[in-house]
C-alpha cells in the first residue's frame, strides 16, 4: 500500500448524461459525482443500494441483476458495507461502468424502456436510509478556529488553544448507535444541567441545543489491530465523505465533559447525509491544507495536497416558516488537520479500524462569526442572537426548528454536491420523573 | 417493563452435577454458574456457543441440534448476539434446561455416551473467542477511590474529585473495535509523549503501560433512540458480566486527554474474559452499594440492593517466571455507582443501546495501595515500585509481563467464578519511522 495507485476515476468535466436533470449546472448529482446510498420506495420496500444522478436514483441491485455490473451480489443489501469491503478497484470499476451507462451517447440503458423502468427511481418517490452499518464513530476537533473559540468560552481566553492541539488531530470516540440519516427528527435531550448560581445540578430539558457543522469520512478499508496506517497511505483507506451534524447540548456538555470528554451531550443524535461522495469524485477539488506550524511529527507528515475545496452552508427554518435563514457559510478546506492525518493518528498506537467506520472532522468554523459551524460560536454562547429573515432571533435552537447542512464543490459548469443533511427538533420528553 | 418479573433462575446452592470437576469447591464453574461463551476445537473449528461446567464446555449447538433446547438455531453462530436478543425469558429457559441436564440425577446426557461425545468438550482442548459482537463500548469511572487517586495525580490533590463526579456516573465512549478476548497478546503502543522538560512531544513507545482492573456488563436488551431506560428497570436489560482490563498508556493519556478524554492511550486494546456470567448466577451475591451522598437526582434512584459481592485480584508474571505475583486484591461491591445507574444515565438523554453493548465499570480501586486497580495508583505513578515475589520490581508493565485478572463470588461450599482475563505484553513496533 505504500505507493498510491495511479488515479483512474476522475470523469471528464464536460461529460453529459442522457438524464437531463443531471446536466443542470445547479444539480448536486451530475454524472461526475455518482454518490452511493441506500434507498427503498413504495413499489419495492426492500432497502438496496443506489447512486444519485440528477433527480433520479440508479438502482444498483437492478443493474447487478441485469448483469450490467460485475459485482458479486453486493447491492441488494440494506447497507453498503459488503460493496465497500470489495476495495477501491471495485469502487472504481462500478463508477466507470455507471458513467458509461449514463453517458449521453450510450444506448444500453437509455434505449431500453423495460430496464429503465426497473433501474431508475425518482428521488422524490424514494426513502433514503442510513447508507452504512457504522461499527465505530470517531469525532475529531480539527478546526483551529473552532477549538480556539470553544477554548475561550469553556476554559481560558488567554490559553484557548491547548498545547496538544497543534501537535496532533485531537479526537474522541463518539456513539455509533445514534448516528441517523438526514430527515430523522431529533428529540431535544434531557439531562443534568448545573446553573451558575446553584449548588447542585437540576434535571431539565436542554436549554442550549446546538448544531455542529462537520463532514465525515467513511472508512473503506480497515487495518488490523497493531498495524497502523501510514499518513501517505491513508486516503486509500477512505471510501468517501458525507455531511455530518453533531447535535450538541451545550449546557449538559459543560457540566459533564471534564475529565473524560462529552458523553450524553452528544450521544442523543448525530445526523449524516444519505449520499456518500467518493474521494474519486472529489479529486478535482483537492487543494492544500493551511500551513502547519510547528511541523508535525514524522508520522503525521504527508506529501502533496490533502484538503478539499468544499463549500458549506447551514440554514435554519422555524416551524411553519416559509423560508430558511442562512446562519453559516464556510469551507472544508479551512481544516487544519487533514483526513489522512486523522486516520494516521487514530491508528498509530495500534487501534484497528473497520469498513464503514465514520470519522467526523470536528466543527468547521471560519475566522468570522458568519462562518462559524455552531451557534455556540456564532452567537457567542447565546449572548449575540442571530436575526432570522422572517423575524425573530436565535441564541440556540428552539423546538420545531429545522436545521439543514448543505455542501458542494463548485466546478466549471457543474458541481459535486452532497445533498442535504437535515433534522427537525421535537420537544423534549416530559422531565416530570425528576 | 416497570415491574421486574419474579426471580426464577437462582439454582439451589447444594445442587451437584454428574460432572465431577464441577463439584470441586474451588471450581469457577459449578452447576450454579453456567456462564456463556463461544469456542472452537480442533475436531470442530466452527465457532459456536458453549457453557462452562467444571473443566468442560457444554456445546450448546450440539444440544440444540439434538433437540434438547427449545432455542431457534441461535447457538451454531460465532457470536452470542442472536441468543442474547431472544430476551431474558429465553436465557432463563436455557439456564434451567442446562441445570436439569447436568444435575447429578439426570440420565439424559449422563448416560448417553454418543451424545456426551458430541456435546462435551474439555476446556483444555478448546479455543475461546470473543463471545459477542460488540456494537458499542462505553467505559465508566465509578470507583470513588480511583477517581480521587487519578485526580490527585493528573490534576489537583486539593480538588481531586470533580463536582460532577458525585452527581452522575461519569463515562465516555470507548473503542469497540479493539476489544479482544483473554489470551490475545497486547502490543505496547507507540504515540506522542510530552516529557516534563521538553517543549514539544516525542514519538515513542509507551513508557508507562498500565492495566485497569474493571468489570463489564453486556447489554441484553437495548432501548430505542429517544426512549430512556428507567433505573429500576435497568437490570432487566443486562445479560451478564465479564472481567475487563482496560489497558492504558499513561504517558500518552496525560498528553492527549484534555479536553476530549482518553483516545489513543486506551484504543489499542481492551481485554475481556471469555465467559459471560449471567445476572441470574450472581443474584445470591447481591448486596448494597456504598451510601450515596448527596442523594442522586430522581432518575438515578433505585429500590433495593444493586451491588454484587465479587472478589477480584490481579497477578503479574514476568516472562519466564515460574510464579505470578499478586498485585491487587479488591471487590466489585465497593463501586459507588451501580450498573443500573450507569445504564439509566447512559440513556437518559435519549441515547440508544444495542444487544451486545459492553459497559465497563471503570477501574475498581479500594482504599489501600494493595487494593488499587491500576499500577498508576498502587505505585503512585511509578514512584513506589511493587516488589515481585521472585525478585525485581515494577513501576509499570514491562515487555513480556503477563497480567491476569480473576474474579469470583464466594458461596457456601462453591463459588461463581469468572475464569481469567489475561494478556501478555509484546514489544512495541519499531518507532524508527519518527
Amino acid at each position: 500500500m505504500s505507493t498510491p495507485a495511479p488515479f483512474q476515476a476522475t470523469l471528464n468535466p464536460s461529460l453529459k448524461s442522457w438524464i437531463d436533470s443531471a446536466n443542470d449546472p445547479a444539480s448536486d448529482f451530475p454524472i461526475q459525482n455518482l454518490p452511493f446510498g441506500v434507498f427503498s420506495n413504495d413499489a419495492n420496500p426492500a432497502r438496496r443500494a443506489g447512486v444519485a444522478i440528477g433527480e433520479w436514483i440508479v438502482d444498483l441491485a437492478a443493474l447487478e441483476q441485469a448483469g450490467l455490473l460485475k459485482t458479486p451480489n453486493v447491492f441488494g443489501k440494506p447497507r453498503l458495507n459488503d460493496f465497500i469491503a470489495l476495495g477501491r478497484d471495485a469502487w472504481r470499476e462500478v463508477r466507470i461502468a455507471l458513467s458509461g451507462l449514463l453517458a449521453h451517447d450510450n444506448p444500453t440503458l437509455r434505449d431500453d424502456a423495460a430496464l429503465r423502468q426497473r433501474a431508475l427511481v425518482p428521488q422524490s418517490n424514494a426513502t433514503l436510509h442510513l447508507p452504512v452499518e457504522i461499527p465505530g464513530y470517531t469525532d475529531f476537533y480539527s478546526s483551529k478556529e473552532h477549538a480556539t473559540n470553544v477554548g475561550c468560552m469553556f476554559r481560558d481566553p488567554k490559553n484557548a488553544l491547548l498545547p496538544n492541539w497543534s501537535e496532533m488531530p485531537i479526537g474522541y470516540n463518539g456513539r455509533a448507535s445514534s448516528v441517523i440519516v438526514s430527515g430523522t427528527p431529533v428529540r431535544r435531550p434531557n439531562g443534568q444541567i448545573k446553573l451558575p448560581n446553584d449548588e447542585r445540578p437540576v434535571f431539565s430539558a436542554c436549554r442550549k441545543l446546538d448544531i455542529e457543522l462537520e463532514m465525515g469520512f467513511i472508512v473503506g478499508a480497515g487495518n488490523a489491530l497493531g498495524d497502523p496506517i501510514a499518513c501517505n497511505d491513508a486516503e486509500q483507506h477512505i471510501f468517501g465523505m458525507v455531511l455530518l451534524n453533531d447535535w450538541s447540548a451545550r449546557d449538559i456538555q459543560q457540566w459533564e465533559y471534564v475529565p473524560l470528554g462529552p458523553f450524553n451531550s452528544k450521544g442523543f443524535a448525530t445526523t449524516i447525509s444519505p449520499w456518500i461522495v467518493t474521494l474519486d469524485a472529489l479529486e478535482p477539488f483537492r487543494t492544500a491544507t493551511p500551513p502547519q506550524e510547528p511541523q508535525p511529527l514524522a508520522y503525521l507528515r504527508h506529501d502533496g495536497d490533502h484538503a478539499f475545496d468544499i463549500e458549506l452552508e447551514v440554514t435554519l427554518r422555524p416551524e411553519g416558516a416559509s423560508k430558511a435563514t442562512r446562519i453559516s457559510r464556510t469551507n472544508f478546506k479551512l481544516m487544519y488537520w487533514s483526513m489522512a492525518q486523522q486516520l494516521a493518528h487514530h491508528t498509530v498506537a495500534g487501534c484497528n479500524t473497520r469498513v464503514g467506520d465514520l470519522m467526523g472532522s470536528g466543527t468547521i468554523s471560519g475566522p468570522t462569526p458568519d462562518s462559524c459551524g455552531s451557534l455556540l460560536e456564532s452567537t457567542w454562547n447565546g449572548q449575540r442572537p442571530l436575526a432570522l429573515d422572517e423575524g425573530g432571533e436565535r441564541g440556540f435552537i428552539e423546538d420545531g426548528d429545522e436545521l439543514t447542512l448543505a455542501g458542494w464543490c463548485q466546478g466549471d459548469g457543474y458541481r459535486i454536491g452532497f445533498g442535504q443533511c437535515a433534522g427537525q427538533i421535537l420537544a423534549a420528553r416530559s422531565a416530570a420523573a425528576e
